[in-house]
């Protein structure tokens, strides 16, 4: 049985030279790239790519040239402005650019930032958007992200800011209270305070937390903790970045709904 | 040229029968499919869709009955148990059951409970995440639901909880504080009475507010407005559901970074 590269049905946009395409690669898993993103891998001259991309993905744009883009979380990032830079003149060179991101270009991924310097040299550009891992790592976890029964609110924050602290201008005790669920993005290295902070305005130290490393990966590991033991149980378990903290009552649902037991190793 | 269903690289899970595969369809470009979805769609006996589903991507399941079980927004869903029924006793009579929702099923898309219905029967199911409107809807709106300059959090919230009303358990005070930038689904119906409240939390009225509709379709419609303004606009524009309102400055990038401009009609 033969098929053609994607299914009928919509018109697949035509990469054409000179423009880059900013595409979320998901959380690692290569079966939760989209099929745009597909699209774009198989006609890409090259793929500029970040350290959260499973080289499976790239394995399918195996006659575009491959750029290492990667930054390591935590640190300030001063080469965000010569990643920028590098797309411009890859495009201005009249390549076909896929900027291939880990997660969603748009969710705590400095996709904004990249597209703006493209406006700003005339670089025509799409937006492929990805399955971001406070999401789709999760449901990887047998934790939903919201449940009727939970929340009607769910509130996504970065563990660390521009200066590579915590965000200083986020109030966390309103956090706290706004959202019965909080994902935490690359928390690994603030968790102590935020978490202190998340107690401080209000939050049971008992409420569950769930701690989801490498997700989607045949790597993945699952902690589940509480608000008050995550800091002491994190670091007893080894657990390295990249990391996803859910803090709320839909980690309990993981006990049922872990659908990683009905596979198997 | 011909080529395999799917890329090589990952082993393509194989549709038992008797499972059900929980998916999500992402918010409406059959393109922002997942490559797990299109395996799904083209193993299973029974596709069991909801209204924001695109035919589009059903086409991909020719050879599977298609079950329409979509509810409509802002109405009390007394059939959600029938429909999470349905489910098991379809795998309980051997098919191999596509449950296929708008957006993400674990993003306030009710796939927890069926889940648990799952569960309860002793009915195996796997998990495949989509891309949810609060983040692509968005993004092809020319919208980053994060930026740097902007926001360190965001908060997504449904527009009404079980009864059909504005969720009464939210804190929306707490929301105003917690999050610079917040995305409301399903906000529609009550949308005078939450933008109030969000001002009455302490949000500026002339605080950018960005309302999609029918996102990443055809159809889809964009309307900048204010938090002041976004109740007449909105009715004066005649916006219908499904829609997603983004309440923050990230909504300002758009005339910067509303790539659709690039693709003309």
């Amino acid at each position: 049985m033969t098929e053609s590269p994607l299914p009928k049905g919509p018109a697949w946009p035509q990469f054409e030279p000179g423009w880059v395409w900013l595409c979320g690669a998901g959380p690692g898993d290569p079966g939760l790239m989209t099929l745009h993103g597909l699209n774009a891998l198989r006609q890409a001259d090259v793929v500029v790519y970040d350290a959260l991309v499973e080289t499976a993905i790239l394995a399918w744009a195996p006659q575009a040239e491959h750029i290492y883009a990667g930054k390591r979380g935590g640190k300030p990032s001063p080469k965000q402005t010569d990643i920028s830079l590098r797309l411009v003149e890859l495009a201005q060179a009249g390549k076909r650019v896929l900027r291939l991101k880990g997660g969603d270009p748009f969710v705590f991924g400095r996709g904004g930032e990249e597209a703006q310097m493209l406006v700003a040299h005339g670089v025509p550009f799409r937006v492929i958007p990805g399955i971001t891992a406070g999401i789709g790592g999760l449901a990887y976890a047998g934790i939903p992200v919201t449940h009727r029964e939970v929340n009607q609110s769910v509130t996504f924050v970065t563990g660390h800011d521009q200066t590579g602290e915590t965000p200083a201008a986020l109030d966390w005790a309103a956090i706290a209270r706004g959202s019965q669920v909080i994902v935490i993005y690359m928390g690994m290295k603030h968790i102590a305070e935020i978490t202190s902070a998340l107690m401080a305005g209000g939050r049971d130290p008992a409420e569950p937390v769930a701690v989801v490393t490498n997700a989607t990966t045949p790597d993945q590991r699952v902690l589940e903790t509480t608000l008050g033991a995550v800091v002491a149980d994190v670091a007893a378990a080894g657990m390295e970045p990249p990391a996803i903290f859910c803090v709320g009552r839909v980690g309990d649902y993981r006990a049922e709904l872990n659908w990683q037991r009905f596979i198997g190793p």
